[in-house]
């Protein structure tokens, strides 16, 4: 396995359960109402990397799960993640999504929120066939916090005055819950210790803040070519991230008048000239690079969070995603 | 209670619960996140009748349920009821809704998109507060139910071909399952018999059938004004119903073919004169006496189930809520 990228690794040793889960969303998908399976089958097989499902396969495996619960749950966390990037999509009025075009670009956006709506409903039938109210109690928790995430977001669409705090609640909320949850449920089902269940919910939660860290970076990246996402996304949709809050409080007066002034009625597309210079101060100020520092700080809580759990093979694979997700350039 | 309209009748024999519910409900929206509590206080507080979460009270009350439970599911129930109208106002693009600007043309297509996903997780949330597995999987079904009809009515958009086993299906799928729902968890709270459950379930589906049927019927009439849409929003939105089906299967072939060419592209909202030449087939066809008459069939069955139950002041307000679905306005 020497020469696998990190996340394959990781998908290696849970493959056969993966595959399982592939089967519970084609099943789930397959609907007389053609749009259902044709724009499901579309975003969910559009390069998405299953990260947060292969997160519950992979914690359900270092608890030493015996039974098959794993499958269903990683198929439901599945559904609720493409549930709110297909709502995700439509709010940023995304283009491209990996790479290909986006679902509400082909289908439009009335069927984006509709079949988004339709993968939640799948979701919560796969909780109630699970039939665990511990279980439904994370995964609904889990969705109030996300979608507050999503709103606090746009909330603060366009306002450059944003802090640090309130980006990385913004974070936690709207990904890295999501993450948490994929982990702590297979902690759960494996009637794990209370310790070992917050451990997995740190890591969790820990990966995502990377995750989302390196997303952001990279939206202002030279690599979104390879990312297969509009380069400066964010800035087009007025989403203030950190590379932009850290390059506005780093300018000087002159440049933090210039961030106001185009930051104020962002989300025009005309703007090709403001993110060049954009581009500048945040190399000038070594935004993305601390972006990045940031994001090793919580890839180191996030390993260590995994110290109390043996050696095995599916703990290294999991310590290596951290790295994955803060290499990837896509 | 003599001059009391209908859905004061029952409004008046739930009114603590009803004031408990909406007590539930504005704790739940209340967050600092000001977006959430404005919005969700603007749709739920804009005339809205209630008549789903009142549909729960009264199903307790006739089965004579004793606890609380009710209080939290029937805002539950607002709360599924309330999301999925901001998800459509959305997808029709509506710019009115009971009268008032829609949520979306005051606060953006994106706002409205995620306030309904919160709207989504706080009737989850409020199950699991609940705690009961079967009280779960009958909503889950139901919101699947739902989520399947609006797809497909919007699959069959501008598709005059459609026939009435369809237009039944997309109703009973969109409206009536959750008219269904908020009475038959109301039965089952109250350990009533199956048999008892059964005709609360199947009084609230042709309840829903109903109250349908007369908002089709309405989309149409000259009503409209104290209806609060703008007439004929389904025929702008290429929705066909009922009234429509209706006139294109009664219509000489010169009147079939004008109907097939305006609505394989409506939609725009240039086309008032063609609006005008359609009300006049639905007049010669009697479409919207029909569409009517069909709502009477089905209340007539709704009436019938509620026959196993004695008669008490809660039954005959039910009952009477058949006649105000009917004879509605609004």
């Amino acid at each position: 396995m020497e020469n696998m990228n990190t996340l394959d690794k990781l998908t290696a040793l849970v493959t056969n359960d993966l595959t399982l889960v592939n089967k519970v969303i084609t099943k789930r998908v397959h609907n007389s109402i053609n749009l259902i399976p044709q724009l499901s089958s579309y975003i969910i097989n559009s390069g998405g990397k299953r990260l947060r499902p292969i997160l519950t396969l992979a914690a359900s495996k270092l608890c030493n799960y015996q039974g098959n619960r794993h499958i269903n749950l990683a198929a439901c966390i599945e559904f609720i993640h493409t549930a709110t990037l297909l709502h995700d999509d439509v709010v940023d009025d995304s283009l491209l999504r990996r790479g290909l075009i986006s679902a509400n670009t082909i289908w439009g956006n009335k069927s984006s929120i509709l079949v988004g709506d339709f993968m939640l409903s799948q979701s919560l039938e796969l909780i109630v066939e699970d039939g665990n109210l511990q279980v439904l109690e994370i995964l609904a928790h889990a969705f109030s916090v996300i979608s507050e995430g999503e709103i606090l977001h746009l909330s603060t669409s366009n306002d450059i005055y944003i802090d640090k705090n309130s980006y990385f609640k913004i974070i936690r909320s709207k990904t890295a819950t999501l993450f948490a949850a994929a982990c702590q449920i297979g902690a759960i089902i494996s009637n794990c210790s209370n310790d070992e269940e917050l451990a997995l919910k740190n890591y969790g939660i820990n990966l995502g803040i990377v995750f989302q860290l390196i997303d952001d970076a990279l939206d202002y990246s030279a690599k979104q070519k390879q990312f297969g996402k509009t380069l400066g996304n964010d800035f087009y949709n007025g989403k203030i991230t950190l590379p932009m809050i850290l390059a506005f409080h780093r300018s000087n007066d002159k440049e933090q008048e210039f961030l106001f002034s185009i930051l104020k009625d962002s989300g025009k597309f005309n703007k090709k000239t403001d993110l060049i210079q954009i581009l500048h101060l945040m190399e000038k100020y070594k935004c993305l690079e601390d972006t990045i520092k940031s994001a090793h700080h919580y890839s180191d809580i996030a390993r260590d969070a995994l110290s109390i759990f043996q050696n095995s093979a599916i703990k290294s694979a999991m310590i290596s995603i951290i790295d994955f997700c803060i290499n990837r350039k896509f």
